[in-house]
């Protein structure tokens, strides 16, 4: 059998095979936003078409860290993960009314058979059929917690900064959940992710429902406007206060006394209490205790950004000239640079894999570590690149690294300081890197 | 923090809600596949419309071990993970001349500035647009491995069989690399799912290509007949023999010596060399070693059908009654069963989450035991249930696993046989169970 624990070299990294052509003016439209360009020109993304784009394999590997970091999250609340068809039938979005109310954002076509279908941007239509197919569901088995991330699709008329708002993205949804459990999650997940973010009221729009809260991370380019107030506790999105009217008066103070600020937001979660406003017209019910009442679904639905949150995490967190990710969601934790050296080069490209092999054993570094094998670039060309793609540790193997003891320099990213480090120092270090 | 080890219950499974409603006529049409029935009744999988599936959250788990055991073996060989659009734009397949040729399969929609898209089947013009894109790629940086597991769209005019034949599928694709490596990484990836398998000499169809090669698995329900001879070793895709009119001639051997026999098989993975085919017109090239020539990728792609080989696993496996998994895939490996008690029904529970919890702490069991508490069903009535389900091992507490020392009844469903097992016993059996 193979070996599934593998050296990962820099030279073989697909981001490293060249720049990107420069693009051609009509494609640098709408391409103002820091994070976009980050993404772009380091190869974590690349544009297929308008509103479109490839998640490249450094990318892919953060999108799935954080992946799994949402499964964590739901599944400790015991949230059951599914995966739903991508066309969704006519039909059901006629039944629901939001066939004509999604307007053109929606994606239709028509099979051979010419029925109508549309790709899903959200998916309460169909997770509602799918529970109104299940006979006999009892009052016991509830509260229900589905949950899928799948990839959705909008029409947008102005697609821009990348995954902020792109045609394709990876969403997630639960549906049917006790409103305050998956809060709950939520917030335990953004507090791991680790970007400061805020919860506020929000308006229900298309989806409906009586209920409603969004995440924001704070950003320039964020498409929302959120009011807070330290003093009264307001906390809310601009579009909820000027469709209550209540815009002068969102603040619950006198005048004088309140605080209000504005502040732009990007939302990467939704939450929505919806009720009975789809299990009603798709009889969707459960049997009541009595056992003989059949009573409509009360439902939820939780609406999370993955590949929106992605992108909003480094627009958060880089330097302008660096990319920076949530630690957790790093692609690789450590960056291994060997000195270039006439003579001895071989030797510390040696240390480097066999240090590499040690940090690998720990189970949790398995794919972790890259070694930076272009040996014809000095330590502080590769440094550059290494603080560019922001990988959170970087271990630079010079002169001391050959010397016994050995002392490896490490520098943490985040901070930029460098430490002198023997191995067992470097190893309980890495047994403190927490990864998912 | 939350605690992320948590006890499974059978009465929260999603599959144990109730019995799905009896299908309309209409639906029961094509479903004459034994897998197709397994799955839809089981509620591994439920249809969403005539050739889509939702995955249900047993179903969904064994699609992601099955996953991850292909990012093990792509990886292996040092492929690359990307993600590349559902939507592929017109133009493209254009340049390639499959836009006309793929014909009524492709679905096709327009988006609200009129520009076409077609749901990609494959991404060949996706991936070499993507290469061509790159500037400066060299001849050092082949042979480059980029794999994606996607979802993929085929408007089949007769969709049947559930997931063997669908509209949706997830499926692998790798491009660009060498021939040989990417069907040896193939050949260990069916060797560890376990199911017998068979390599023939396929046809190159729409995709393009000189050379061709396809897994299948043996099944009545095949789409596909191959054509093997022990004796010659000939091993062929009938479709092709009749291609090259070299039907009766198949046999390299004297009509008298040769045993060509024909049987019916699932394909479940495909590999094209496709040469210049796709990176010519796309203008997809590498810089050659004399520094100044350019030269086009030769390119093969290599699909697998992951939603397919999962079915195709239980049509080949299940017995009359029963799922049967590939060991490394199945949802979760062990079911524990505590005897049902008027008096003790408590204390039998209570003994089941204790040892359900002392194998949780096996790291490579976490998430891989089910406790069946529906504590009003005879151990006999839950074990068909867990038979049905095919969970590698079922442990039932009776009597003497409340006597000091605990004696524990181990059934393993492959061979039904059944055991008394110590906890010591039971711990190093659990050791022995592989997991991805």
């Amino acid at each position: 059998m193979a070996s599934y624990c593998h050296r990962r070299y820099v030279s073989r990294l697909f981001q490293n095979f060249g720049k990107l052509q420069p693009k051609s003016k009509g494609q640098e439209i709408g391409l103002s936003c820091h994070s976009h360009k980050l993404m772009l020109y380091n190869d974590i993304i690349a544009q297929s078409y308008a509103g479109g784009f490839h998640i490249l394999p450094i990318g892919l590997r953060a999108l799935e860290k954080l992946t799994r970091l949402v499964d964590e999250e739901m599944q400790a609340i015991g949230g059951q993960k599914i995966a739903m068809t991508t066309l969704a039938p006519e039909s059901l979005w006629q039944t629901s009314g939001r066939w004509a109310a999604a307007g053109s954002e929606l994606f239709k076509l028509m099979d051979r058979q010419k029925h109508q279908f549309c790709l899903g941007p959200t998916h309460e239509e169909l997770v509602t059929k799918l529970l109104a197919n299940i006979a006999q569901v009892s009052y016991k088995h509830l509260p229900i917690k589905l949950y899928q991330i799948t990839r959705k699709f909008r029409d947008e008329m102005a697609p821009r900064y990348g995954l902020l708002r792109g045609r394709e993205f990876e969403m997630k949804e639960t549906a049917l959940d006790t409103y305050n459990g998956v809060c709950g999650a939520y917030n335990r997940l953004f507090d791991r992710i680790g970007v400061p973010y805020v919860k506020v009221s929000g308006a229900t729009g298309i989806i409906g429902g009586s209920l409603s809260h969004e995440y924001h991370y704070f950003a320039d380019v964020g498409q929302d406007s959120v009011l807070l107030c330290e003093r009264c506790g307001v906390q809310m999105n601009k579009e909820l206060a000027a469709e209550d009217g209540s815009l002068p008066s969102a603040c619950q103070m006198p005048a004088a006394q309140c605080d209000l600020q504005e502040q732009k937001g990007i939302e990467v979660g939704h939450t929505f209490y919806l009720g009975t406003k789809y299990s009603s017209p798709f009889k969707a019910v459960y049997m009541d205790s009595d056992g003989s009442t059949m009573i409509d679904f009360h439902m939820g639905c939780y609406g999370l950004g993955i590949t929106r949150i992605l992108q909003a995490t480094v627009e958060a967190l880089s330097t302008e000239t660096g990319i920076r990710w949530p630690s957790l969601v790093a692609p690789h934790q450590i960056y291994i640079i060997p000195k270039k050296d006439g003579n001895r080069g071989e030797d510390y490209l040696a240390a480097a894999e066999s240090l590499s092999d040690s940090l690998t054993q720990r189970r949790h570094l398995q794919g972790e570590i890259v070694i930076d094998d272009r040996m014809n670039l000095t330590i502080g060309r590769r440094q550059v690149d290494a603080d560019r793609l922001g990988y959170p540790y970087t271990i630079i193997l010079g002169v001391k690294a050959l010397e016994s003891p050995a002392l490896y320099e490490v520098v943490e990213t985040a901070t930029r300081e460098t430490t002198f480090m023997s191995i067992d120092q470097l190893m309980s270090l890495a047994d403190q890197i927490q990864t998912i």
